[in-house]
């Protein structure tokens, strides 16, 4: 089945007639109408589905013959709020239209090939990312798991209970992952780098460390309309001021540093806040860099926030290392992807690119090889309704990861 | 009564244990606590208590005798959210403890003085400032201020009519305003320019031009992880310009500029915003002065927002002109207050201040001669649980009120 056919019967799942955006999250209708398409589409393709204990689905293709640990690929079927249809769908519908190419092609795989959709990804609905893919790997337990609660309260306990699963089996799934050979995530670029290099297909290197600072701003509430300049001890000074140096800091440094959220109190649009919260996200390509960034910002804030009074504080409420994926890996799928030739990898050798996102590859990299393919997004938008990327780089896609799968289950 | 005695009975109505701050929205049931203290505090003193067909208190201090357009004095029972317990009840208090004062002086008035309390000056409940007085004076139709909404849905109507009034009866007050001679608002400073001055009484000037500006600024939502700094366009980055030209061009002219209120939409931690809306309230002492103020933000939101690619928009969303207490009576206030010697006045003569905070004195301005005291404020803080005055500025209050309403309403 081609990967036009299959994007078609995907796309209009959970999107919002309103916005255009998608709202895919874990275990709501939408997300169970994500998953029956998974499994519906397995069966149509002739392999073998499964949902593992933590939700995940898994799709077997393991002709009598294939023996060995697995190759698999995939990706994730849920969004972010008004979220775009590239962001984890293009991996699971490029997987199954390879697996279908392969087989047009007459190939069949030395060892089985497996094709994954792991839950909650974006950790848009119980705020933790990659969550499919941590609980495989261990690096958050299951009790912690159960207990994480979306905004309605909903416990994700509660949430797989209602979608008929069992949350008491959440947990570790070191047999599955130890059967698994290495695992390549195909993923639309969320930056254009690729569109500038006139590549339709790239190859992940790293991904950047990253994490997200709170800065906490204490000033003193005032009537805005009678309070002197010299008397005030306005938290939005500093606030804008740190706004400021983070551009500033991460164009000098290369570096990403974004203020998204922001929340004022009391708010009052004829008060002086008597405190200011934001959130600053902050990505680099090494952890030295990144802590440059953020001390550069805590330092402006601080420096502001002195000279109107107000208290300041910046402080870490997660972070991620750097995640190196699999180097022989990483080469091995260079190679093939330039010999799939020009329509796969453009003019020039196949990029690697470093990428600032989090993703279910990052997660697994800690218990076996892991690889990204990235197909080209001309704009560069993404988590928007208007994130993109042209058939033509699709269906490069598409072939260049058969060659990868050819390539790692061949004999 | 001693100010003190009426001080100490209306401090604990509608103060939050929590933050120490009030919450005497009107028609609430700390507001018809604050009113019921109105009413007996009246009939106490021998006043005759009122309430019109705007909701208004006023106590009537008429002996035989006593003939002519009426002296009223007063100031309002209303606060903020978390306010402090000076800003409206300090002019109530005082204007009972004044005649009080009076009264053992042996004084009996030539024409009737009253205490009045005006409805929802603050505005906290139903977004109108001046609620009262606008009603009285008809700056505000009856149908309007009926369908004014809490931020619960409740109508002003349905509030009034649950607390046992008829909001039918809603409505311009002229034969009421046509009986007042003056109106004198005593009130707590809300800066700390007397404090400067030495002074423990000042007079009022005027009202300072002043208004709010809705700052909208468009970008695009994006993923903070991927997006390159050249290719994105972030709503925030402009906004931080504005917070800071506001207080440079607020600096450089004498006047007040203040964004206490912003939202960022989504306001998503690891997203680029697609709008950030914000509010900037400006004062100036003159209306060229506060067009130049709100023209130098919106200038420099622009500058920035087209380096960002960002849509700009600085619009007015409400706006009061200049206004100048009566002059004849704002120079007999000060007169009178500098006979009353140092204890009221100072070492200097009597300090006549502008204001940048409306009041009811202001919207009456319009249709009978206003003047205001005001009593200083050591920390200038005002519109919090931190607003205070000293006792013995409490008292030379009272002192330089009586000696204003001895003037006023003496043979």
């Amino acid at each position: 089945m081609a990967f036009t056919d299959l994007w078609a019967q995907l796309e209009p799942i959970g999107r919002d007639a309103g916005t255009g955006g998608y709202r895919r999250y874990s275990w709501t209708a939408a997300d169970l109408e994500c998953r029956e398409w998974f499994t519906a589409t397995a069966a149509d393709l002739g392999l073998q589905p499964e949902c593992d204990r933590n939700g995940n689905l898994w799709a077997w293709w393991a002709p009598p013959g294939a023996a060995g640990p697995a190759v698999a690929t995939g990706s994730h079927l849920d969004s972010v709020p008004d979220g775009g249809a590239f962001d984890g769908p293009l991996g699971i519908v490029s997987a199954f239209a390879a697996i279908d190419l392969l087989r047009e092609q007459g190939f069949s795989p030395a060892r089985p090939v497996v094709v994954a959709a792991f839950t909650e990804e974006e950790g848009a609905r119980f705020g933790v990312a990659c969550l499919g893919s941590r609980l495989a790997a261990g690096v958050i337990t299951p009790a912690a798991a159960r207990d994480l609660r979306d905004s309605g309260g909903v416990s994700l306990a509660g949430a797989m209970t209602a979608a008929g699963l069992d949350p008491a089996a959440l947990g570790p799934d070191a047999d599955r992952l130890a059967g698994l050979a290495c695992y390549v995530e195909l993923h639309i670029e969320q930056g254009s780098a690729l569109d500038g290099l006139g590549a339709p297909v790239g190859v992940g290197e790293s991904i950047w460390p990253h994490g997200r600072w709170r800065l906490e701003l204490t000033g003193r509430a005032d009537h805005a309309g009678t309070t002197q300049i010299a008397d005030r001890r306005d938290p939005m000074l500093p606030y804008a001021a740190a706004v400021l140096a983070a551009r500033r800091s991460a164009v000098a440094r290369g570096a990403l540093a974004t203020f998204g959220k922001v929340v004022a109190e009391p708010g009052g649009t004829n008060a002086i806040c008597s405190a200011v919260r934001a959130w600053l996200d902050a990505r680099a390509p090494d952890e030295d860099t990144l802590a440059a960034v953020t001390g550069e910002v805590g330092a402006a804030a601080q420096a502001a926030a002195d000279e109107q009074g107000v208290g300041c504080d910046l402080r870490r409420e997660s972070f991620s290392p750097v995640v190196s994926f699999d180097a022989g890996l990483r080469d091995r799928l260079a190679a093939t992807l330039d010999r799939a030739g020009a329509p796969v990898r453009g003019q020039a050798p196949v990029p690697v690119l470093p990428t600032g996102a989090g993703h279910d590859a990052g997660v697994l990299a800690a218990r076996l090889p892991t690889a990204m393919l990235f197909v080209r997004n001309p704009t560069g938008v993404s988590h928007s309704p208007a994130e993109h990327a042209e058939p033509a780089d699709c269906a490069a896609g598409v072939t260049g990861l058969a060659a990868v799968l050819r390539d790692l289950a061949g004999p």
